[in-house]
Formats: C-alpha cells, structure tokens, sequence
C-alpha cells in the first residue's frame, strides 16, 4: 500500500523561515491566521489527506465512476463520504471572502493545504478544486445577485462547479467554438451543444451542479471575440434559491482515460439549457480566464504534490528493499544484501526528485504570497509587483512543476523496478494521474507560448525585469559570503543564460515569430530552473542563518545538501536550454509537411 | 484508430547505403539474403506487421489475457490465429541455423524485420519473442541432445520459451534466489520455488512451454556462483519426444500491470517439477546471459518501435488536426484554422521524435550487422572487434532506446492534448507499454552500470578505444568537407565531452566507486548521445555523396534537415551530462539515510 505524510514541516519553514510569512499579518485575513493557527490548520489538512483523502485514492482509480443509462454518475465507493467530511471541515470555503460564508484566510493556507490534499488523492480533489476555480469566475464577473445566489452554496460544497470550455473539434483554439446561446425571452438564454472532457461534469456527491460554459450568442462576431460566458445549473432553482427543475443538460458518456479514474470526465450535452450570462456579452474568454489562471497554479501544485507522493514512496521502498551491496563496502552486513538505497543511482533519482519538490514547495508558496498580495494589500505599488509576479510565475508553475511531476512519478516508479510495473503498489497509478496535469488548462506547449508570446514583453517587460534584478541582487548581496558562494555562482551562471535567451528572443522573434514558438518550451524550463534555483539560494541562506545563530535543525543541515546537489547536478542544464534556443527555427521547420 | 506503416525505406537507406550490407556476403547467410531478397523479406514483414498484428494491438490491451482456475491462460482474441500467420510464416526460425530447421539467414534481417513487428504488436511480439531468447541459451549451452530435442519445435513456433529468473525478494540481486534443485535420481531434478513477472509464462498459443529456470542445486555455494540453469519444459516429453504428462509447474497468478496487457505475466509456481540441467553445475548465470544479452538488444529494439509508431500517429494527427494559426501567417486559409503541424512547438517534438528513431534504427542495424560478423566470420580479429563493438553497445542501446522510447511516446501523446490521455486514440497503450522496457532485462540503472562498471574497463578500455578512434577518425577525415562541418562539428565536442567524462571516470572512479555510480546513466546517456551522433554523420555524408552523384531522392535531402536537427539541438544536452560527472557522488551521498 503507497504511503503518505504531509510534509508540514517544509511548508512551515518555507512559510516562516524562508518568506517571512509574519510580515504579511497587515493583510486582510493574514492576522486570522498568524503562525500558531497556520500550523494548526496544516496539521488537520494534514490528518484529512493521510487518514481520509488517501485511502481512498486507489479505490478511485480501480473502481472508477460509473454512468448508468439516464446519465447519473455514481462516484466511486467513499468519495462521497470524504467529501462530505471535506465540506463540513470548512476546507471549501479556506479563503473565500467571509460574506459569501468562506473564512476569508490567506490563498497561501488554501495553496498549503491543497498540496497535501491533492498528493492525498488527487481525483477526488477535482470535486472542489473545479468549484473553486468556478467560484472565482462568478466572484470576478457575476452580478451581485449571481453571487448571492450561487457563491454561499457553493462555498459551503452542498453545490459543485464545472467549467465547459473544450468541444470535440476545438481545445486549444476556443475560437472555433459551436456551442449555441439563444435569448429565452426570460433574460436568460437557451444554451445547445456539445463539451467534451468535463471534469467532475456529472456525479453523485452534490446537490446541483453550477457548469460555467463558454457558447456563442446567436449573431455574435466570429472567433474569440465573439464568446460568452454562461451560468447553467444542473437543476434550475425554485423560487427559493433551491434546486429544483431538472435543466436540460445531461452527461452523454464518460471517457476512458489513462489515469484520474475516480474522477468523472463527462461529455456534457447541453439541449437548450437554460442558463445565465455572467459578465458582458462576448466577454467570455475573460471571464474564463479568471477561472483558467487560478486552475492553472492549482494544476502545478498537482505536479508538484504528485511528484511528492511518489518520492515519498520510492524513498519508503529505497529503504526496506535489499538488493545488491553498496560499491564501498556492505552497509547492512547483517542482511543478505543491502537495502538499495546504498547504491548512488538510486540516491540521484531521490536527491532529485526532493530537490524540485522543495524548492518546487517553495516557488508555489511565494507566488501564492504574491497572489495575496496583489488581491489584498492596500498599495497599489506592492499590488502591481505582486500581480505581474503573479502573471509571470504562472505558466511556469504549470508547466514546469507538472512536466517534473511527471517525470519524476516515473522516476519513483522506476526505483521499485518491476514491482513499479505491476498496479499493487500504486506507482503506475502516480504515473497515470500525474500525466493529465501537463495536458489540460492549456497543454504545456501553450503555457510555454504564453510565458514567451504574452508574458515577457507585457509592460515592456516589466515583470520579467523585476524578476532578473532580485536574483541579480541576491547573488550580488551574498557574493562576498563564502558560504553562499556555490549557490550564487552556479545560480549567477543560470541568471546569465535566461538573460541571454532573453535578448535573443527581443532580437530574433520580432521579425520571425517562429523562433519564439521554437524556443518556447526551452525557455520555459529554462526560467524555471533559474526560479527553482533561486528558491534554493534563498532556502540555503536560512539554512545557514539558522547554523550561524545556533538554532539550527537537521532539516537545515538536510536543506543545504539538497540545495547543493541542485546546483551541481541540475542547474548545469540551463546551457543546453540556452543553446537549444539560440539554434533558431529553421532546422525545425525545414522539413516540407510531407516529408513527415 | 492509431495508424502504422513499417519504415522500409528508411532501413535500406541504413542498411544499403549507410552500412553497406552488400559487403558482408561472404558471411555465411547473407548470400541468401541479398539486397533483392532482403527487400522482399522487408516488405513481407511489413504486411504482416501492418495488416495481421497492428489491428490486434488494442483488442490486446483491452482485452487482456485471462487466467482460470486451473492455471491455464487465454490469450486477447485473435492472439493466437496471428501468432499461428507468424509460425507458419517462418518468421522465428528467420536467423536459426538451418540444421534446426531455421532459414540461417542474418540477425541482421531479423532485427530490422523485429522492430515492425514490436511496434505493430509488442505484447504479442513478446510471445516469440521470448522463444528466440531460449533458443539462444540452448544452443549455446545445451547439449547436442537437447539442442535436438528443443530447438527444431521452438524455431517452428510449435512450441515456445520464457525465462525464470525473477523471485519475490530478488531481481537484480540473482544472488539471493531460492529456487531449489533436487537431483531426482534419473539424471534429472526436482525444482521447487516461485517465480515471478515471467512473461509468456503460460498462455494457450502453443502445444508445450520450455521454461529455462534458474535455480540453486542443493548445496550449492551461495550468491550467484551456485545458481544453476534448468529446462523445465510445461509438459515433459514422451518416448517419442512429444509433450505428454503435464510437469508440475503452473501459473498461480497473472499480474495486474500498467501496459503489455497482452502478453501473460505470471506468477509461476515450480513444486517438484521435472528439470534438465542445461549447461555446467553452477554455470547457470552465465549461461543466462547469453539470453539475456540477446534479450536486452529485443527490448532496446522494442523501445525504438514504441518511439516509432508513437511518432507515425503524432504526425498523422498534427497534420490532420486544425487549431490555431501559423505563427508566419494562415497556412490553411480556407480552413477555420491551420493544421497544428505548423506550430513550432509541434514540429519540435515531432523532429526530436524523428531524430532519435532513425539514428537509433541505424544503431540497432549496425550493432545486429557486427552481432552477425561476431558470430559468423572467419577472421578471428573481425569477430573480437565486432563482439567488442556488441559488448559496448549493447547496454547503450537497451538504456538509451528505452528511455527514449517511453519519453518519446509520452511526447507523441502530448501532440494529441486532451485526446492523447483518453484511451480511444491509443497514444496511453503506447506510453504504458512502452514504460516496461525501461525496467525488464535489467532496469535501465543496472545497464548503466554495466556499461561503466564492467564494459568500459574490459580488455583494457579496447572497445571503447576502437570506438572512440572510429568516431574521431570519421571527424577528422571530414573536417575538411564543408557541407559535413556542421556535423563534424558538433559531433567532435560530443565526443570531446565524452571522451572527458571517460579520462574523470578513470581517475576518480577507482578509489571512490561511489563516484562511478553516482555518474552512471548520465554517462550511458552521454554515450548514446554520441553514438546516435555517429550515426547522424554517417547518414549525412552518404546523403551528401548521393546528392553530389546527382542520385539523391527527397529521404536524402530530408536527412540532412534532421541530421542538422540533431547536431544543433540534441547533441548540445552533452555538456550538462559531462557537468553532472564531473560533480562526483558527494552531494548526493551525503544526506543520512534517516534525512529521506
């Protein structure tokens, strides 16, 4: 059976010890949840993830969701239950704001929290993951009526969210959408079509359903421009706000996938459902951004909290599994071989699976700090800092922290070799759930030309200068301190390579916007490297501050290893990414489309 | 439905042009197989791979294979009557000495011939697969009895072969195995013991099962120099030498696994059963290895032809598949959108995807063409080079292959977004079959051990010597050509990077072996880097000469785009494998075992 610990000690000292969480207790909702009830609060996520979320997370993936011919869904056995203990813990709601019945605490606790839940069982948390992003759509653009009528329920978990953007011919490019909206004559709208690939679209562990969807008003301009967002509830509300006529929407089928099985993916067949306009006509697709950038930093913490799980797991395995003896002479003379963790590739796929979890922890939380930031401090200077960090750090959180989730849960599962293979000990199952992750909010490709096409040049580069200048200083400030001198030489060189893809691009992708689309997916784990790298410098700088004052625990001495071990062994590849970049389009598209 | 359509052309290109294949007739075999016979045995086994075991590959993975009560095991529908085209074809005595009734034709042929095969089924292709294995062992080690007894039935495919090694509380470590041998009075023994993960280990494709199992003769020494070699046929044989009484081995359990749903896993359990030692007392390990080597280039081929068909349904779908524009403008104006075969970052994988299968292809060709000239020449110092160059390249190509197979496929999937993770398009089945050939025949770690713990110091450095000379002397003899500098170029820093992770290994490695583990699969990697290099050059400067002598075809043209693909954006990832070398095992020994 896999194992399971909430790792509440690393996202306290990241919390506290690294980003100085307390210097925040001037922000609404902060001083709510000052250091000891932050603890308190990661210790019982703690206790809902290990005793009740991941129990049932290989139930989920061997029993799946079943559709019954009138569409219904029934969940898996237990989810409902945990759900409901989810729900009624008040998890939902974390830091939505107190007059829609949330608890108004900082992103950062929700972010903390939603780690732990999700390595737990990360089917299962789709269920309110998806309504959260939902809430914050109809937060964003509903009317004061629509978040009345919606947010409080929803916030409390009795009613759930979707979002219904994809449709068979058309993902990536929304523009192509078909889905219908005709005027009711009510002030509603008649919406027809089909969605495909909804997550959590139709199951048996809410009262109703609120699916935002994305269609086109009869007459509206083609393309995205011509794109509305619509409210449309699963059951229509009585005059009482409460569920009650059965809308005409209805789960057609739900896909086979390769993994997530404990979550239902619906095609939704809507056949003139009544639903509601939220924000402005042909406003659509930015509504349902507000929706696509939250999902997207909790799509990275699914990368993340994926890869720690089958570290975790592998380590566990690393230490009771003997084969083999160490190269420099048997460790456990008394057994018949040594427990495999002795041997240095095995060590190299654990040092470096916990060298991005934790500095992947680490970049999560400060963006999270930022997002509190930029939606609550009361300085529009700091709010600014804060959001542009915010809209930087995004698609690489997504992409780089789901493409290492992934390739590390296979790491894991190659430490346990052929017991990796077979479905009993939950490896493939890691691997299964974690591949979703680099796919949907937006493939890894289209986070990788949003960072280059977008998120660069936006204010002139505003955000991504910032960026440079506090690594720069940070290596700058600490040049002299010998202790710090392997972090920041190795994170200096990495700065100076990102730089020099930066310039390249400015002067290579104006005139041929083919070599931003080449060099994208390159200078995405670029920057991340340099991110992740700067995490770890600032991680070993606590480290070393704590050995210095003598207060100094095992996990300080552990932090600066680690942050080591990334400096010499993966920071190197920031080279590569450079060179890759610098090569430009042309062998890439030379081939005609024929020759493939 | 996934699409595939065996790359014929591109194997003459390799062996013809490239490799020159007409040159080695006067090995015993090739003369039958001629270029004109050797086109025809190709496209024979196109048609098969393509029409017979292709359309099997999903009803395999859906399907499974099913276990009764009784021990016995029903293969997915259709299995057994394609399997039945495959014998009665021919195909497994391909490269069998005619004596036991094979066609004595090239290994060469057979492997060209076993990746279309692998990659249109490779659950189904494990079946024989496995049989060519034990044939393998028996006549290498088998008495001239058993080699009569055994090997004309298994060539004819009548019946087929596995390999027990593997038990519950060993796989790498054979050392420790428990499987007991019992002389039984009548010159044979009685085994006793479990196995598991044994692949064929019992289905209903063929009228008797030769199991070749390792075991420990009673009183034998411990560790691996007491393990000893059996055959245990399924039923043994009757006074005529057909099967008769069943032996009383049976398969317990069939294992859950995460791909090759088609092939039988099983547990197998031996109590009593009848054994033929096969090989000297003791000797079993070594005798093994002559399956095993054989085995480990079958599954580095098995991870070429998962990158292959992945790559042929990623381009099928990226030219068919419309959404979003070209960067440089509409490239299907009448289309609502261009196909996405036009976006940068869908080129990029598809290049890559391409670049690593056709240089591995031309690896695994020149590696079975100086399997052939080892086992079949008459001038002593051809066969040791060439067995040499097979010792070498053996674990480059089962670790590189493999790793790149599965990456590979998961990028094909990625090309698919959404569609890729649902199991209708088949891209999942690739990438969940493709996974096991990085664990089976030594987890990809053990290779990369092999590689720099035994093979590089062998015969003091010879082998990578002639390589590392070859390499060089290709460079060198091109430098002055400038149509081939773009290549020397990059390839000589390759092997530049190579050669300086080979002179540190030599000097820290000795006193420090953690140092040798610890730089291991970074080392294998920078090797096939090199290697696959190698064969990128090869491939340009025979383009080149075909373009000069004004015989080129547009396959020509097409290699040097992606032969220049390689060089600028594959082969630059050598340095950073040199930097993780050179950084020695230190930071990543360091942490105490209880800091995990």
């Amino acid at each position: 059976m896999p194992i399971y610990k909430a790792p509440v000690a690393d996202t306290l000292f990241v919390l506290n010890d690294v980003l100085g969480y307390e210097r925040y207790s001037n922000l609404p909702g902060f001083s709510d949840a000052g250091p000891d009830v932050l603890e308190a609060i990661l210790e019982e996520a703690a206790k809902l993830a290990e005793n009740v979320m991941h129990p049932l997370n290989r139930v989920g993936d061997e029993e799946g969701c079943v559709r019954s011919a009138d569409g219904s869904v029934k969940t898996p056995k237990g989810f409902k239950q945990a759900y409901d203990q989810y729900r009624e813990g008040g998890w939902m709601g974390l830091s939505i704001p107190e007059e829609f019945g949330g608890q108004g605490l900082p992103y950062t606790v929700h972010s903390a929290v939603g780690e732990y839940l999700s390595s737990a069982n990360m089917a299962l948390m789709m269920y309110p993951g998806l309504t959260q992003g939902a809430i914050a759509a109809i937060l964003a653009h509903g009317s004061d009526e629509q978040k009345q009528t919606y947010v409080p329920k929803m916030t409390e978990g009795v009613w759930t969210g979707t979002m219904n953007l994809t449709e068979p011919h058309c993902g990536t490019d929304l523009g192509m959408l078909r889905t219908k909206a005709v005027p009711n004559g009510n002030g509603g709208y008649k919406i027809s079509g089909q969605k495909i690939f909804i997550s959590a679209g139709e199951h048996d562990m809410s009262e109703n359903i609120i699916h935002l969807v994305l269609a086109r008003i009869e007459g509206a301009p083609e393309g995205v421009k011509g794109i509305s967002l619509f409210i449309v509830p699963k059951f229509k509300l009585d005059a009482d706000g409460n569920p009650g006529e059965r809308n005409a929407v209805v789960c057609g089928s739900i896909e086979e996938k390769m993994g997530i099985h404990g979550n239902s993916t619906c095609v939704m067949n809507y056949d003139e459902a009544e639903g509601y306009l939220i924000g402005q006509e042909h406003g659509g697709l930015k509504a349902m951004f507000v929706m696509m950038n939250e999902a997207r930093l909790g799509v990275g913490l699914q990368g993340l909290s994926m890869g720690e799980i089958a570290y975790q797991n592998a380590v566990s395995y690393a230490k009771e599994r003997i084969q083999g003896r160490s190269l420099s002479g048997p460790k456990a003379p008394d057994k018949k071989a040594d427990p495999i963790i002795v041997h240095p590739d095995i060590r190299r796929k654990l040092m470096v699976m916990r060298a991005f979890n934790e500095a992947g922890r680490a970049l999560v939380l400060w963006t999270a700090l930022k997002s509190d930031v930029a939606h609550r401090s009361g300085d529009e200077a700091d709010r600014q800092a804060a959001d542009d960090h915010l809209g930087l750090m995004t698609p690489i959180i997504k992409g780089v922290l789901t493409d290492k989730g992934f390739e590390h849960a296979v790491m894991a599962q190659q430490v346990f070799g052929g017991h990796g293979y077979i479905e009993e000990h939950g490896m493939s199952q890691f691997v299964r759930d974690a591949r979703i992750a680099q796919i949907y909010e937006g493939a890894n490709g289209i986070q990788a030309l949003d960072l280059v096409g977008r998120k660069l040049a936006l204010n002139g580069g505003r955000a991504v200068q910032a960026f440079f200048k506090e690594v720069g200083d940070f290596c700058e400030e600490n040049r002299a301190d010998e202790t710090m001198a392997p972090f920041t030489k190795s994170l200096k060189k990495g700065l100076n390579d990102l730089q020099a893809a930066t310039i390249w691009l400015m002067q290579n992708a104006m005139q041929k916007p083919d070599n931003a689309g080449a060099a994208s997916t390159d200078y995405l784990h670029l920057f991340g490297l340099v991110a992740l790298g700067y995490m770890w410098a600032r991680m070993a700088k606590t480290a070393q501050e704590r050995i210095v004052e003598g207060t100094s625990r095992p996990l300080h001495e552990n932090k600066l290893v680690t942050a080591r071990y990334y400096f010499e062994r993966v920071m190197p590849e920031t080279a590569a990414h450079l060179a890759r970049i610098s090569a430009g389009a042309d062998s890439m598209m030379a081939l005609a489309e024929d020759a493939f």
